[in-house]
């Protein structure tokens, strides 16, 4: 402070006062910028979308309509009609589309059914453009009025701002919101800056059937110039922040079957002198998971990846209300009592369930049966680095050896009936920054980065299969309450998901021309 | 060898050929002694049954005809039907019956079913006489032809001299046996040496509703003036020599609720962070009982009555085909190897059986869910000195300490939904005495003298509230399959039964002047 006089004060009280305005002019720029604040043709679509967005609500009414439930055999002609509807809704905005047949599946009682068709579509071939495949399903899980719904399951109702109905969010409204973005684009008569891909079932609910076969078959074909592959079938973490989900655990299922004989005795006649299977079987069980959730079978943590700072971090920046999460559960105590804990063991340890026992009894009441196979059903969710052929190989040896300690004469036979491996994608992908500058965008906020603890096996198939770059991208909120008796969007969601979806073929366009300035670049150099 | 001329050789010859003559003579005569030749009067009757064997079985086969099951509610008509046939039967051979009305019981679906009134019958009130009263039950389990059976389960059908039906050995067949015996004193006109009573019951197979309340009220009116009880409700223990059942063990049945919430979790999106209730159930079910089967619970074994002699000798003399036995069961392999430890075990010590659990996952496949509340079922056999209040405290202790030292924040509940007190009478009693003599009369042979490992509560209701001595005769043989679908008493097992039930109301006369003689003679004295 050199200048002492009442002048030079002044001057420089002016000097100050114009710094800080122009510091303040900066952050206000700085702060719109950082709150995503769109460009003209975002602005122009998000509007299209905000005017339409009751047809938008209107459309989802037919769908849900639709009984589409891919559980009950008796359903699955409305499936097969769901799948045709949504194929008209793509054919109606110039996509080519093709059905293609999956051949029947049996039911547990042998009858034969057939499976609905899939849907291979592709709207643009302009090879300037990235190309993004998106996936969806259009069946749903089984609904009845009289399980509980408040409003008719298939008759869309708005409450409140939320849009409750079956399939609601599990994900005829993530199809739709994909397609309005599309249709956004085309009544706008707009370049859709990205070639789209389409891959929609209608078995999603009952298991996929005959999905991984189609993606094989396709791989050199159908999927040989997609660039990003997108999933809209989970959930948000919170009820207001949007997330972008980069892991799902796998998870190896056992059966552990132990058996003295063909047929059930009485327990007055046999007991106190056979080895019971069903104490082999406890004991079994009991063998495999401490009373802290810890797992017993030796080596199973060995080749679980170590927790990064940069992951760490990435838990410590997310907003999660484990109280909520506690209360949603109905459970009063968890095992563990911070954020980063729960978060990194549903997300990236192991963890074994007990789900139940086949073949014993299981009924109200009391029947004093010696049950004479019975059939154990446990499994372990899988994170990255697991191996499931060496967790199979694992367990069984354990089991083993548990039981021969047993001295039982009892038979064991340890399967796996079903196993899906762990995914994980890398957050540093171009498809996950696009999606970031898109939730941004529309959102205002940075997305979580979200894992999922249950086991989505599309999204690390489609990796496997076709080793394209492979994203979730929910639009739901985590009170969606998908399979239950409230399933909704909130009209919200809907809307928001839908000029999310547009903004990310931007997003994706932009960043990919920049990619190919920068590879051109490369080149020239 | 003094003699040694030929007339002396051959004088002693003669001799010789006389003396053994008479020890030829005697030896038959004691023969027939011990293999039980009956008395003029007898024989009389025996005639009387063989002859009419033909006539006792058509009758058998009009019961097997009615479809009186009690478990299924469609048919509760049937069963009520059955129950006036049989007092229709009783009625006309000059017995008074009452028909006492028990009400009704709600079902599961909260239906309301009327019960079928429960006989009380009585021929007979000479104060000279003792007092016979019998317990049957003319209702059976359900039987349908597509279950597996060879035959009508409702049509009486003879092969290979085995008379195949649904009742035909439980209980039909025996009630039958009863009173064909006695039609035949009175189609003979012989005096019927003792007074008899009749409980009869139309729900046993469904639990015996509402008989205990009866006994209870009637004890003071109906049993006042009755001498012994005799049922006549299980099996043999072998196919081919006759028992006397002279014990059955008790049955405590517990169900553990371990509960974390009120609705099923997720496992992916649960696994990991909560304590699963099944893990606790799991780890409680496997503190029970070792792998040689062995109760783990502290003091469960205070209370078992020592191995005498006496009962030592008795297993030994069991004629007890144990690969018989093992290959009925369908299990390679037992816990013991000896006939007495294997006897010994199943009647007289306790076992534990862990029956199955309800609430888990119990179907084919694997549903990957965390159940929030199972519940875990077993029982325990007990056996005499076991007391009922003092098993169930054990229990629960036991189970509330396992359970604390897991700290696990679950809510745990163990209760007990049934209970039967163990049963065994005096095998010196005059009941058993004059059993015994008349299977030796009918049969040739003595009666295996055995127990039952399954809980029969009938025997020990009666003894406990009247006091009165207790019996169970069966009828049936080892192989009459009661239950399954090949139930069928033989025709020889149905015609001597009912000629061993003649006897035994002979045998009891008998007895029972003897007795009183003998008392008089000790007031005299």
């Amino acid at each position: 402070m050199y200048l002492t006089s009442a002048c030079g004060y002044l001057l420089f009280n002016i000097a100050n006062f114009v710094l800080n305005l122009q510091i303040l002019a900066l952050s206000v720029i700085m702060l719109l910028f950082e709150a995503g604040v769109s460009s003209g043709l975002e602005n122009q679509i998000f509007q299209y979308i905000d005017l339409h967005q009751n047809e938008f609500i209107q459309t989802l009414k037919e769908w849900v309509a639709v009984e589409s439930d891919s559980i009950q055999p008796e359903l699955r002609q409305e499936v097969t009609r769901m799948v045709e509807l949504t194929a008209d809704r793509l054919r109606a905005m110039g996509t080519t589309v093709e059905l293609v047949k999956l051949g029947s599946h049996k039911l547990p009682d042998g009858q034969s059914l057939p499976l609905p068709p899939l849907i291979l579509a592709e709207l643009g071939k302009d090879p300037q453009k990235p190309t993004v495949c998106f996936y969806g399903h259009v069946d749903v899980q089984p609904a009845k009025k009289e399980d509980g719904w408040k409003t008719d399951p298939y008759t869309l109702t708005e409450i409140d701002g939320n849009l409750y109905g079956r399939g609601a969010t599990d994900n005829k409204g993530p199809v739709l919101a994909w397609i309005n973005a599309v249709e956004s684009f085309r009544a706008l008569k707009l370049d859709i800056p990205v070639n789209l891909k389409f891959i929609i079932e209608g078995m999603e609910e009952a298991g996929s059937l005959g999905l991984e076969e189609i993606i094989k078959k396709e791989n050199q074909r159908f999927f040989s110039d997609v660039d990003y592959i997108v999933i809209s079938d989970n959930l948000w973490l919170s009820n207001r922040k949007p997330a972008l989900t980069y892991g799902t655990r796998g998870n190896i299922c056992f059966s552990v079957e132990v058996r003295c004989g063909e047929r059930d005795l009485h327990s007055g006649s046999f007991g106190g002198i056979i080895h019971e299977p069903m104490t082999d079987l406890i004991a079994l069980l009991d063998s495999l998971v401490d009373t802290s959730g810890r797992i017993l079978i030796p080596g199973v943590y060995d080749d679980v990846a170590s927790l990064t700072e940069e992951e760490k971090k990435l838990y410590e920046a997310i907003e999660f209300d484990l109280e909520e999460y506690k209360n949603n559960s109905g459970v009063k105590k968890f095992l563990y009592d911070t954020k980063e804990e729960i978060l990194s063991h549903l997300w990236r340890y192991p963890s074994l369930s007990i789900h139940g026992i086949e073949g014993a009894f299981h009924e109200p009441g009391i029947k004093t049966v010696i049950p004479a196979k019975v059939i154990g059903k446990f499994s372990i969710r899988q994170v990255p680095h697991m191996d499931i052929s060496i967790g199979e190989h694992q367990v069984i040896k354990y089991l083993e050896d548990v039981f021969s300690k047993r001295n039982s004469p009892n038979k064991l036979k340890v399967s796996v009936p079903i196993s899906a491996m762990p995914w994980v994608a890398d957050i540093n992908d171009p498809l996950y920054t696009a999606a970031r500058m898109a939730i941004k965008t529309v959102f205002g906020q940075d997305p979580e980065m979200i894992r999922d603890g249950a086991t989505i096996p599309i999204a690390q198939t489609f990796q496997n299969i076709t080793r394209k770059s492979v994203m979730m991208l929910p639009i739901g909120a985590a009170d969606d309450a998908e399979h239950s008796q409230k399933e909704k969007i909130s009209r919200h969601n809907y809307i928001q998901g839908t000029k999310l979806f547009a903004a990310l073929f931007l997003e994706i366009a932009k960043l990919h021309g920049q990619l190919q300035e920068a590879s051109n670049t490369t080149t020239t150099n």
